[in-house]
């Protein structure tokens, strides 16, 4: 926007570090497949719906009043939630905000800030890095694996010593990682957590319910780790992501901690009662991810049968690389309908996996387009 | 909470200035009246109520998608609000948050931070000092008048020089002034925009639809002041308090500056909903205004009746001294079923305009109390 006013001293205003920043965001256009943002393909069922309402007719005509600053209903029911994976998590112990990205704000406010150092290990969920620029926090780029058939991967030995050279105030790891997909090894955040004797590791487990069969989640090294944090949130399994509640599992007194930072009420009333009514249905809610889980199977499959190399996947995205050019096939996919992610690694597309509808779509697309797409290949032009 | 825990090593992992801190928050407590925080003790109005849902049954079922980033029909919506004042307000001018909180903590996200300075001018809303103090921002309480007669008042004169001596980057003027009540001239803000020559100046209007008959609002000097931003909330006359909708009107280009600051996606598509049929029936919501305004003028008389001493309120609150200890009288009015605000000030308390029989209560309950009440009455025992 701003580029296309005349000049104005506005700019020299703001903060010195944000003068050369642009804002984040992912392209809303509509397309007849949306696979770029890890969106739940499926919309909210009828019955959930239903209740939403009715829960929210209780609630509309109280909403003169400011709502419960502590949420105490949600928390208990996101508890209950968590709690279903058999380590059982106490409503203390239970955080939550306007989608996850408020959630990781309130980290970066309370521990981070100017002075202080944060890591995460690139390629990742961009937003950590973003964050805690936000908060003045000073973001480290962490190494992932560069090895062939280690591709992007975690090894605890790796982390340990980056983080023990870093010597960080909070540490980030996204498992199942966004944008690469693979969820990490337990022994990771052990390793991390052990090595990083003063940092708050947080393991953003936005994507856990879509993980392989067998993959552990960071919920159960809870116990006897107070500075341990697990994120996770209703917008992609829960199908929830125009609700925006996102939700942190961490020791009582480290919850308590983020009562400094957090704007008072600021989880509305309506957001709490859509939250509740939603999580009332969890099975109905999660009932699309066994399909969701399965395209993912499939694109995995079949972009490797198109001869690209896709990155193994715990989440409802697959990133592919074996490209030309990501920016030109990103381009030729949209101008086919298709909208998927270039999330900058060079060589690679992220894409969500949809319905068998959407996922068919941009796999015919991507079939369709010349051999010139391929990275290397003898046919390319 | 972390009182009833044995001490733990987490707070000691806090950023440094905030170690001292205690959470902001008034108590939620059930009592027959609550006049502490400045509701409207109205409920919203069914038809509104419908139409909140009609609007939810359509925006429910997509929940699965992110909400519109940019709350495109929700800025056109309180755009045209503020245009009804006179003064047109072009969408592009408008930004909004969960509560006028987020709007305020983008605008010292964007402008604040460290080795910056902001002002207000106290006794005010204290959360522009907490929020400062959240990112960072270093913050000074600029003084008010005095002066008997003139008491909790800004003089244009008096500001400028204030001004002139910080040479600050964020000055916050609060009109009507919340906890006092009454508002501030134009002629302060105009003083107070040209003494501060690189500040961001905004007027946090909260209260503006309360304001006494000829009182002037900021918006009338937005157009030529690109740093002038000026905040309104829905939680106030509009009654929408559990809605948490904030917003400001200013400069395209600063309110395009405020993305790269906002989380994405921060606004949920159902707190959007409710706030865009709020704004479709803007007279009935608004339409309590009237009476919670002859209630607030109720209190000035009565508690003068009393022997108090009430400041001049543009409000739909009453702050009034002559208490031998607030504290006191807080906790006898509480025992008597009626919630106030001690906001700390010696001899004073604040007391939210609610409905007459909540006035009749809160009025009969202060009026059954001892003289021993009464700052140095001749009665006081």
């Amino acid at each position: 926007m701003a580029d296309d006013r005349p000049p104005s001293g506005l700019r020299s205003l703001l903060r010195d570090d944000l003068r050369g920043e642009s804002p984040y965001g992912a392209p809303q256009l509509a397309v007849r497949a949306a696979l770029n943002t890890n969106e739940n393909s499926y919309p909210v069922p009828p019955e959930v719906v239903a209740d939403m309402l009715a829960e929210l007719g209780e609630t509309l005509p109280g909403l003169n009043r400011y709502p419960d600053r502590e949420f105490t209903d949600l928390r208990s029911a996101l508890a209950a939630y968590l709690s279903r994976g058999g380590e059982p998590i106490d409503p203390v112990q239970v955080w939550a905000g306007n989608g996850s990205n408020e959630v990781l704000l309130h980290l970066l406010q309370a521990f981070g800030g100017p002075g202080r150092r944060a890591i995460g290990f690139t390629p990742s969920y961009s937003m950590h890095a973003i964050i805690a620029t936000t908060t003045g926090t000073a973001w480290t780029h962490g190494r992932r694996s560069t090895e062939p058939g280690r591709l992007f991967t975690l090894a605890a030995a790796d982390v340990a010593e980056q983080l023990g050279a870093l010597d960080p105030h909070l540490v980030f790891i996204c498992s199942p990682n966004n944008p690469t997909g693979t969820a990490v090894g337990l022994d990771v955040i052990e390793a991390a957590y052990e090595a990083a004797p003063r940092a708050v590791v947080v393991v953003d487990e936005a994507y856990a319910e879509f993980a392989r069969p067998g993959t552990p989640n960071a919920l159960t090294l809870l116990a006897g780790r107070e500075r341990l944090v697990v994120t996770r949130t209703l917008s992609k399994a829960f199908a929830l992501a125009g609700g925006r509640l996102g939700y942190l599992a961490a020791d009582p007194e480290l919850v308590d901690l983020l009562r400094l930072v957090r704007m008072p009420y600021h989880l509305s009333a309506p957001s709490q009662a859509v939250a509740r009514a939603a999580l009332r249905h969890t099975d109905m809610m999660l009932s699309t991810v066994g399909v969701v889980k399965a395209q993912r199977d499939r694109l995995v499959a079949e972009l490797t049968a198109l001869g690209f190399a896709p990155v193994p996947s715990d989440a409802n995205f697959v990133l592919f690389g074996g490209l030309a050019d990501a920016a030109r096939t990103w381009q030729a996919l949209l101008d086919a309908g298709v909208l998927v992610r270039d999330v900058g690694i060079p060589h690679y597309l992220r894409v969500t996996a949809g319905t068998p509808e959407e996922t068919t779509a941009f796999l015919d697309a991507l079939a369709a387009l010349g051999p010139e797409h391929h990275l290397g290949t003898e046919k390319a032009s």
